[in-house]
């Protein structure tokens, strides 16, 4: 970043450039930084890293201020950061950062989150991004008591930079206040009853996606879930390497031939 | 597996139901095991791991044979999975398998592929999951090359099992014989020029996803893309962990007090 200048972080979502999270995200990161956000026009939750090739993509301006530009996408959310970055952007942005999300994306939810979507795009293209979310479905959370945690999350990132190929997913528990802030690792959990099944008005079967979410290691004290169950704010650094190495090895031994 | 029972693999993929590729999948893997097809009833190319909550899912058996069931679904190819083990199947399947893949999924495809969303799915549920996918995107490609090793690669799969929470993403170059199988690790790489802009009559601008993949290590012999370019078949071990061990180890000494 060039000296004298003000960061330029770029936002995303899942939630739609409308909803609550993103709106609280400008609002606390605008004193400390230029903003561009591009998020889609509507809900995209759980669209985890999709892309769009299949439908033409477009873009408006909705917003231009001081400091603040915001246009509305009718794609995913890995959609928006990759058309922000390819034409959107003035310059590289210092940061990409997802959310706040309306929902927890801890242990295994990250496979699924939209928001983690944008922040693994952004790791992709080489610029540190962290993903925020808070433990609360709720359009009209109340995200005030994690404001200053994000703000100096996010300056601390700004300060310290993140590894080649890594970025963050930060998860707040629902409380007015936090125990503190834990480095952690994804939990290893289970979603199970996933569906709920119902009969249409024509006597055909239809089914709505629901689900429990089940910790299979509630004890264990390094993990995400344990942090929020505790009150801790918790901090998964996340990696876009998914090679398992360890498989991998042992797998060296085995033999494929016809 | 009870004894003398046949196996029972689920099969989904991200080209849909009636794709070559997956019915490729069934034609070489039949003699050796009962299936079941539960997979999208159209194109979900690039929905990486998307789940659908905000619509009704639908499900409607269109094949049932002697040892063959294949349902279409109007969902994601993680909703096939997840509905497929929820209400579909008459027992824990024994592996879940994506593809094939009209397409390649080595490198950082892996976070867009919705062919390896159905493998991280069946890995996330505990299920031995194995991708295929090969280089070629032709509606018509001739998969012919690899089925015996998709049927070697699957037998050893069933024989070894895989660790809990690891999974295989196979990709075949597009050659008529291969070098041998090769053990990988994910290749780092880019996606650059990412879209095409064009101009609606109507003289708003629309953007096309397309682009250009930089290898950004291509003398590194050990990764899946090295792998492909040499004529192997590529296997990379894949983990659903995706904690950035080494960055957690070194940010446990950053300080988030406020």
């Amino acid at each position: 970043m060039e000296k004298n200048m003000r960061p330029l972080l770029l936002l995303s979502n899942d939630d739609g450039v409308n909803a609550k999270g993103i709106n609280e995200l400008i609002r606390t990161l605008r004193p400390m930084a230029d903003l561009i956000v591009v998020a889609p026009d509507g809900p995209r939750s759980g669209f985890s890293g999709a892309i769009t090739s299949e439908h033409p993509l477009r873009c408006t301006k909705v917003k231009e201020e001081e400091g603040l530009t915001v246009y509305q996408c009718n794609g995913t959310p890995v959609d928006c950061v990759k058309l922000a970055l390819h034409t959107l952007v003035p310059r590289t942005p210092d940061l990409v950062l997802g959310g706040i999300n309306h929902g927890d994306n801890s242990s295994v939810n990250v496979h699924y989150s939209g928001t983690m979507g944008v922040v693994i795009e952004g790791c992709l293209k080489s610029i540190p991004s962290i993903g925020f979310s808070l433990c609360n479905h709720d359009t009209d959370a109340d995200f005030s008591p994690l404001l200053p945690y994000v703000n100096r999350i996010v300056e601390e990132v700004l300060k310290m930079g993140l590894p080649e190929g890594t970025c963050l997913n930060v998860n707040f528990p629902d409380l007015p206040q936090f125990a503190g802030v834990r480095i952690c690792r994804q939990t290893k959990g289970v979603w199970t009853n996933e569906f709920a099944q119902a009969t249409h008005p024509n006597g055909r079967n239809y089914y709505w996606m629901t689900g429990n979410y089940v910790n299979q290691e509630p004890e264990s004290e390094d993990t995400d879930h344990w942090a929020m169950d505790h009150g801790y704010i918790a901090i998964t650094p996340t990696q876009i390497d998914v090679t398992a190495y360890k498989l991998k090895k042992e797998m060296e031994t085995w033999n494929f031939n016809l």
